[in-house]
């Protein structure tokens, strides 16, 4: 078979191929990132890239301008080499530079973070991860005395601290003679507590700097955000985030399941996230650190049920079908060297359960963050994330289910869309008179695309302003330029930035495909909300906390989400933004080892509601759809509002 | 630095070196294995190779003939690349062919096996290796019971065979889905008892052939045996042996602690006796056995201090440097992915405890298997293999030492010394008259050297003939063309075997230096038994049982070996000789799980004691080094046989 190179640029990273490779995949052979949210199916047009000379073979979309076309510009995943080619791509700057709202040094004084800590004191539990250090000497050798290393330290510790029976793993076996005779048989043994009995994890000399750390991982989707714990201090002292570079095999879980059912890619696939994100974002952490990986010796992990199954390599392929069965819901602890997390190979890795297929331990991490596990009132707990799942409850009852809301809330599948991230505008208001927009761009930089609270605030503002009805559609009676339609995708469509003051020069638009994307994606959350509810007889009005997390993001416009019928129409004084409440349940079992007995618990305790098996589901969805429900005394404030005019 | 090729015929191995590189050091690099008991200080001679062509430096040595250089033979380790190099060598047949008198199929119905069992299961000690299967059928999952597959298999157990709380490893998770949907949720689970509770080890489809097996291994300092158990049936049902490959770093276990000091030293040694050697052994057995690695789940070693610290890749140095303190004398429980064993990797890793430095596993494996520890009369146990261990005593009071008796035993540091393998003369008898030797030959080939047993023949025949007086010196008077004098060596010899009939066409001979080695070896381990029996007020006198083991071999005369002064003048009723205790150590670690108990409390028992500290050791070894003994005393039946003639 006649093999091609292909080079990419910038990084000039290259790769020999068989003629007839599809690009995105050559790519992704090569370590280069190229986004690709529809997983390669030519969908989304994201994966652009740009021909700098080379043979190849492409097929037809309606996503590339003539104009595109007339640059170079092509779809990567529509591009076959059929010789030698040069390619640029604007490699992995979205996924490094992804704005995560995470925890940062010094959030440990952070409100939310405190609050979420007390929830747990409260009950009794202490602030302890499971580590302890001791200082011991011990008799140096000699031939009286010729007790091998390990036995001489298992004696001075049974004799002088009463520990024994602990188990210690072969790494800290191999060492130990150097490391007792460098320090003149002064050392530091660091243990580690577990079910069965202690694990001597660490032998090291005594000194200040001999400090132990934890991580704490979010493993979303979409993005991954890691917190540097001293286990000591309890200080959070470096905090990192990025995109899953699994983003280059699809945007949602179910590409990413489907990919990871091809030759080797299930290992691919763990690898883009252990090896591609987790341990370069650790490497980050380290350096800005300055500590030793070895020292790193506790670990968390939350993710969505899909992502802590790709994480450890566990087969996915049941998860994407009826009756969407997880491989597990608690896996066993385990250590970094089972996985490959780049610390010390013998850090006990915790993940924390998930409670079924479309319901991770990202929620249920959530759920131990915002306390419904220990609330009388009735909370509803909505993560918007890539997906939406909803958590219903209190401390005797908790319901969840998942939305099929998709990437929308964070920009994807939306032409305009993009994360949260410098270049997106993520407020937006429209005069009601000129339907001129003002917006404000996240950075100091000119706008790139729209991210999840823009499009809120956007569609919101379009509907008050009448520049689209109740079904999205966009009005061919308004007078504005801004107002025009789309030859090529025979749509109608609105002007929101021009190009002359954009990043690249297009204009950003967004059409009624793309609104008609954004309402599904809310009409999913609403609807999964209410049938939950109903489905052990409440409504709305039974709410008395909406607690919302996720990536949708700090500067949510509540009121516009309330207009545009995604969140229930109620006393605004019951709502609350806690960030990613996934991060913060992981951050809490880090610190708080009965917490990790907690996560279990609660994924016990959590009834998985699965929306597609109940019968009035598919008509309350259709309902929600609309601008911003049919059923208009479900939004009595908006109903008045829409009346005033 | 200049670079020069290396070919190593007739595997056409290559390798690339700086220029001045040590050709012995290049056929390591090269994965060519070179034997070099000495370590590669030029003082053994068997590192010979051939030089075919190419440029290089050399060392001069006596210890190559101008015969031998003519014909293009040098010391690896005496040569230097200059330039590139075409070399051949007789590559690892060496290794690979040794003999070893291990456990063979069929076995365990051997007497000496079933002795060894008996001994056990008089104690009550049961034949339960700690593996059991259960035979489960899950209910298939459906939207109504949508549990995870691990939840799922958890709950029968649970329910149906009341197991819970196992552990179970990521690697048994990973394929979990896909084995229990092959098999329609009708499945084997098979579970290791540990310590700290079960381990689900494998899932299996349900059928005959879903057995599950266990290694035992010895580690020898120069052969490595493994046998292959069906832990079902209990049968051994494969065998394989060879060389350990770490003879390339030395004979002996000072010259592997040596170049295990050096830069990537210790995890190239290491990799020598796991991948070179041991993970060929257990390729062997699988394909001998057609299983499959994956179901071999436990594995035992028993290997002295030097080799299990070697094996398990933990820092030596100390072993060898006063006062002499291993790293660990008991090792934690391991996995043989910790090690990289090429068996499942979840398999149980049994190392047999070592008692001191120059005491290990294997000796303490061999006391397992000949019961001292529960004997009430007084034994003397000698593993006489490439070092010479000694144990004394019984169930009350085990003593044990070290003799540095060196490789002289298995055929070292003998110019015409080799292990027992085809080609070994392993029998001599000696006319007394024309002093023309009588020879066996193992196998059906031309003799090419002597072995231990061989060797003791010869000096006790050449004493009982007067060609050798009680200080090993050869006679200058008798009349025989087969006693000469070496004019390169400058002492006398006697040749063996002339060299039309040997398999290389040199002479086999024996000369003074040879001689004087072996009595050193002989002396050492007579006068270390003698001491360690004084230092508790005995004599040989006191000895009820003496059991010889190790790779001095099955043919070992017992007469002769008294008559040299290597064993006790004593009853020669009280000799046994066991083999392999050390492998038959393992195999009952391997089948019975409390073995591993007693082994520990064994090696607790057990009391080192330290030769080279007993102030008159250093004259009775010199006593001993004559034949057989200057206290003539000590052999009275050597004394009577000498005054009959
Ligand atoms: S003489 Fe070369 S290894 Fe011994
Ligand atoms: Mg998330
Ligand atoms: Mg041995």
């Amino acid at each position: 078979m006649e093999k091609c190179t292909v080079i990419f640029k910038p990084s000039n990273k290259s790769i020999s191929v068989t003629k007839g490779t599809n690009l995105l995949e050559a790519a992704r052979k090569a370590g280069v990132f190229i986004d690709a949210p529809c997983g390669g199916k030519g969908r989304c047009g994201k994966c652009r890239v740009k021909i700098i000379s080379g043979d190849y073979k492409e097929e037809i979309t309606s996503l590339l301008t003539s104009e595109d076309r007339q640059k170079g510009i092509r779809l990567a995943c529509l591009t076959f080499v059929e010789g030698d080619m040069i390619v640029e791509v604007e490699e992995s700057k979205q996924v490094q530079n992804i704005l995560v709202e995470g925890i940062k040094p010094g959030d440990e004084k952070n409100e939310r973070v405190l609050k979420a800590s007390k929830l747990l004191e409260e009950e009794g539990i202490k602030k302890e991860c499971g580590v302890f250090n001791i200082d011991i000497e011990l008799p140096e050798p000699s031939i009286d005395d010729n007790v091998a290393d390990f036995e001489r330290l298992k004696r001075e510790l049974k004799v002088k601290y009463n520990i024994e029976n602990f188990f210690c793993s072969l790494n800290v076996l191999k060492n130990m003679p150097k490391i007792l005779r460098e320090n003149n048989f002064k050392v530091r043994a660091t243990f580690l507590k577990g079910k069965n009995g202690c694990e001597l994890i660490r032998i090291k000399a005594r000194n200040k700097e001999t400090s132990t750390y934890g991580i704490c991982v979010d493993i979303g989707t979409t993005t991954v955000a890691v917190n540097l714990i001293d286990l000591e201090s309890n200080k959070i002292i470096a905090a990192a985030s990025s995109g899953n570079l699994q983003m280059q095999y699809g945007g949602d879980v179910i590409s990413r399941i489907i990919y990871a059912s091809t030759e080797g890619g299930l290992e691919k696939i763990k690898s883009a996230v252990v090896d591609g994100t987790i341990n370069r974002l650790i490497d980050e952490l380290v350096k800005k650190a300055n500590i030793e990986k070895q020292d790193i010796i506790i670990s968390t992990f939350a993710g969505n049920t899909t992502m802590t199954h790709l994480f450890l390599g566990v087969e996915p392929a049941y998860i994407r079908v009826e009756p969407y069965i997880p491989a597990f819901r608690e896996c066993p602890e385990l250590k970094a060297k089972d996985i490959g997390i780049d610390i010390n190979p013998e850090a006990k890795v915790i993940v924390i359960p998930n409670v079924a297929s479309y319901v991770g331990g990202d929620i249920v991490s959530g759920v131990l963050a915002t306390g419904i596990w220990k609330e009388e009132k009735n909370v509803l707990f909505m993560d918007l994330g890539t997906n939406g799942e909803i958590v219903f409850g209190n401390k005797d009852l908790m319901l969840t289910c998942a939305c099929s809301a998709g990437p929308a809330f964070e920009g994807g599948e939306i032409s305009c869309g993009m994360r949260a991230m410098p270049g997106a505008i993520d407020e937006i208001s429209i005069d009601r008179k000129t339907l001129e927009p003002k917006i404000r761009v996240i950075g100091n930089v000119k706008p790139k695309g729209i991210c999840g609270s823009g499009l809120i605030d956007l569609l919101a503002e379009m509907f008050l302003s009448g520049i689209i009805n109740s079904k999205g559609e966009i009005s061919k009676e308004l007078e504005s330029d801004r107002i025009r339609f789309d030859e090529d995708l025979y749509v109608m469509e609105y002007v929101v930035v021009w190009g002359k003051e954009t990043a690249d020069g297009r204009d950003i638009t967004i059409n009624e495909i793309d609104i008609s994307n954004f309402l599904k994606a809310k009409g999913a959350v609403y609807s999964g909300s209410n049938v939950l509810l109903k489905s052990v007889g409440f409504s709305m009005d039974d709410v008395d906390k909406v607690i919302i997390a996720g990536g949708i993001g700090q500067n949510l416009h509540i009121e516009n989400a309330i207009m545009i019928g995604l969140l229930p129409d109620i006393d605004r004084s019951k709502f609350s933004y806690i960030g990613n409440s996934s991060l913060l349940g992981a951050y809490l079992c880090l610190l708080y080892e009965q917490a990790r007995d907690k996560v279990k618990e609660i994924a016990d305790a959590m009834t998985y509601v699965e929306l597609s098996v109940y019968p009035s589901y598919m008509d309350e969805f259709i309902s929600a759809c609309f601008l911003p429900h049919t059923d208009m005394n479900l939004f009595p404030s908006v109903m008045s509002l829409l009346n005033q005019k």
